[in-house]
């Protein structure tokens, strides 16, 4: 089954909400084995967050080596379908059901390519957990692939990076995210009776204005300036009588790659310290911007998509986090899929005739790499 | 029955958490029915705050009429106590029991004290809602004393005022006491894309900063400084990719008589929208300040103490907020009772020596006012 729109029916119908395993990767090893590729899959992980599958398809042939990532997880259907969510339906010119553009649809279209480039070296690393934490999907997945020497030279991530049109846009780069957490502790005590008390408050305040007032970058040619936002105050009193004890804020920073996460973490520590120095101050770093410099693997999409539309697409950094976030450190990694106005959406659908267009692109990418 | 200690043992056998009515009203009127008190018992109100029962009691005599205001109600006890919260017990020198200090100690005292001086004309009024919201308690009571056409000359509130030892403390005045709700909306959205939201917190902190600035006043002769303190703030937000779409704070000022709760929200409000215009600032005023002017009636209180304990009390306007508030439209107020220190705790008591004190105090009111 090499026919893009077959296969992504095939992959929308075997359910597969996060953490996804079992079925849906058994119709895309069905798919790939016939075109020559070798398949191994790996069930990782324990509850809550696992057990999920991850599944390493790799192919030896000329040319460099593309490796495609993707996940064929989804994100719950939620309730309001016209049909089922999990019951694909060609309707007009819009193939419906949840995974159609996130990223189903891109899976089914790599597949389609590699079976129109039969000599091309190619992988697929296709996670069950990408919607999820992530935390048994594709850092495990790269994990397997060092345990087995796979090394591609380039990563094309299928996901849904269109704008307003297929083509229109490829992400090169991604922000990095940190979240942190600020406690500034005080003396819980009765309103009649402050001076028994702390109220925490007036310097959580004035510590909170000069994170507000942090000044991170004006961004560079290729990202947008850093930004930080404060999302969640909190002290948790419901009385109106009580001095609370505490008060909570939670910031988070999407980041361009002129920042790093341990240091934005220093930053609001030492903003927040300057006002209350007791305050308790502790960040995660989800993941550290990265970009791949606009050269060789973009041109080499791009070119694949202008000679198919007939559109150069735009190098973009903008919006949230992926998986490209643990491929980077395997080597250049781009992204480019189907339109993104329905993911995560009721109805969500692609138009037929990209599904058609991108496993054309795709196999111009494999076609530019393999000679 | 008009031993003190006995009379408040058998008060509080009377369980009676707020809000109050029936047995412990009718230990109470049995006690002053054979002093030649009128007695009016009456049930106010309905769910959730009600129903709740007040006593009204009259006696004609000499001399200025004396009003003793009081409450039979009590917090809950809580888990802990070394014995029973309702199984009254002396030990040591100790007399313990939930309502040993607030308050059926001072109502048993008042009626200790008016069996002594038989002459003086003097009443009673007894709420069973002073520890709840109060909403049927004494303003109620005031409303069934207009129209029955009592109305004393001058109050005495038996609440526990004493703070290290019986009688160094009585209270000319209270403090005024208004809660204040901020929102500051903004619009929801991913933290990916600040651009499509509107964050609410920085002009939230800027706003916030203005209302804590708020220089109030320097206190007076009978008052110590009005103070406000923000003591709440909450966005609800508990995702971490999510701009909050509104964040609140809440204010609490205790105040005194250089300020009225109206005009305090005016200010509030004021200061929160010079920095965001659009919020929403709503205050709830629960008591203006009041302020007995040291006189006539205080002083005949400390002569009273000074009296029989040798020590002249501090006339003191701090703490909390009391159903005096509500009896300064009556007539002059001042508060005088037993020791704080264990109210509303676990093992409440107090001393047997302080409750025959107590009633020799009261009773030396009695005296004086009935001349």
């Amino acid at each position: 089954m090499h026919d893009v729109v077959e296969l992504t029916k095939a992959l929308i119908a075997a359910e597969s909400i996060t953490p996804a395993r079992g079925p849906v990767f058994d119709v895309l090893e069905a798919a790939l084995v016939p075109l020559g590729f070798h398949v191994t899959r790996f069930v990782e992980g324990e509850a809550p967050d696992g057990p999920v599958e991850n599944l390493l398809a790799t192919r030896a042939g000329t040319g460099r080596h593309l490796a495609f990532a993707g996940h064929l997880d989804v994100v719950p259907p939620g309730e309001g379908w016209t049909a089922g969510a999990f019951a694909p339906e060609v309707r007009g010119d819009l193939l419906y059901g949840r995974g159609a553009v996130d990223m189903k649809g891109a899976v089914a279209a790599f597949a389609a390519a590699a079976a129109r480039v039969p000599g091309a070296t190619a992988s697929l690393l296709i996670t069950g957990d990408e919607e999820g934490p992530a935390t048994f999907g594709t850092p495990r997945l790269i994990e397997r692939m060092a345990e087995r020497g796979v090394k591609p030279d380039l990563c094309l991530v299928g996901e849904p990076t269109s704008a307003h049109r297929l083509g229109d846009t490829i992400k090169i780069g991604r922000r990095g995210s940190v979240v942190i957490r600020i406690e500034v502790p005080g003396k819980q005590g009765h309103v009649a009776y402050p001076h028994l008390a702390d109220n925490p408050i007036p310097r959580f305040l004035r510590a909170l204005a000069a994170v507000d007032a942090i000044e991170l970058d004006q961004g560079n040619a290729w990202f947008q300036p850093s930004n930080l936002e404060i999302i969640d105050v909190h002290t948790g009193n419901t009385a109106s009588n009580v001095i609370p004890g505490a008060a909570t804020a939670r910031v988070s920073i999407r980041f361009n790659d002129l920042q790093r996460g341990p240091d934005l973490i220093d930053r609001v520590r030492a903003a927040v310290h300057m006002h209350a120095p007791e305050a308790v101050v502790e960040g995660r770093v989800f993941g550290d911007a990265f970009l791949t410099h606009p050269g060789q693997l973009s041109t080499l999409v791009a070119d694949a998509i202008e000679a198919r539309l007939g559109i150069r697409p735009e190098l973009s950094t903008s919006g949230g986090t992926s998986d490209a976030r643990f491929l980077v450190k395997l080597c250049p990694v781009v992204e480019f899929g189907l339109l993104n106005a329905t993911m995560h959406k009721l109805d969500e659908a692609v138009a037929v005739a990209d599904l058609h267009a991108l496993a054309d692109i795709y196999a111009g990418v494999l076609e530019r790499v393999s000679v």
